[in-house]
């Protein structure tokens, strides 16, 4: 679903694609993997959680475990959130609600 | 789980436990219906959905159903996710993440 991006980080574009993690249906440590990778791995300031509908809890818990237990110094800056439409396999759209959760370290 | 406070209204004492609103495990309309109510009928500012676990994702779909749908003047004043220690049946303590959203009216 995402795009793919350059690699190359410069300081007018901080923020990547590849600083966007998107939670589905895994457990949340996988995603808390990733989270941590992210930051410590790849140095990134920010990393945004980004999740839709029965995921939405999973992102929560992926930003829960993060902060408690793996990275003391993460904050979160920002939580939004919002409805998106999307298509069914019947070819109806529905409704889905959707959570951003942008989490830093100082 | 909620205490009873008693309905009267002082300036000093403007939120009251009626304007938190525990989300658990019916659907979305339900708590949308007493969202609706809490600012209609009982002349609340702001209404609190607290939510844990699987319900995180029905708090934030009664969010987006008042927002959208009902309430088009409500606004998304706060967030904030925490996690709570909870004592399950066979008597062990885990983890699970909260959800407070807070909505306004102008």
């Amino acid at each position: 679903m995402t795009e793919k991006t350059t690699k190359k980080r410069t300081t007018e574009e901080k923020r990547t694609d590849e600083d966007v993690i998107y939670v589905g249906h895994k457990p949340p440590m996988s995603y808390v993997l990733a989270v941590v990778t992210q930051f410590n791995g790849n140095g990134s300031k920010e990393v945004i959680l980004k999740a839709r509908g029965r995921a939405i809890s999973t992102a929560v818990d992926t930003a829960e475990i993060v902060r408690n237990k793996f990275m003391k110094n993460a904050k979160v800056k920002d939580i939004t959130i919002g409805t998106e439409s999307v298509t069914n396999e019947e070819g109806r759209d529905s409704n889905v609600s959707s959570i951003e959760i942008s989490l830093t370290t100082n």
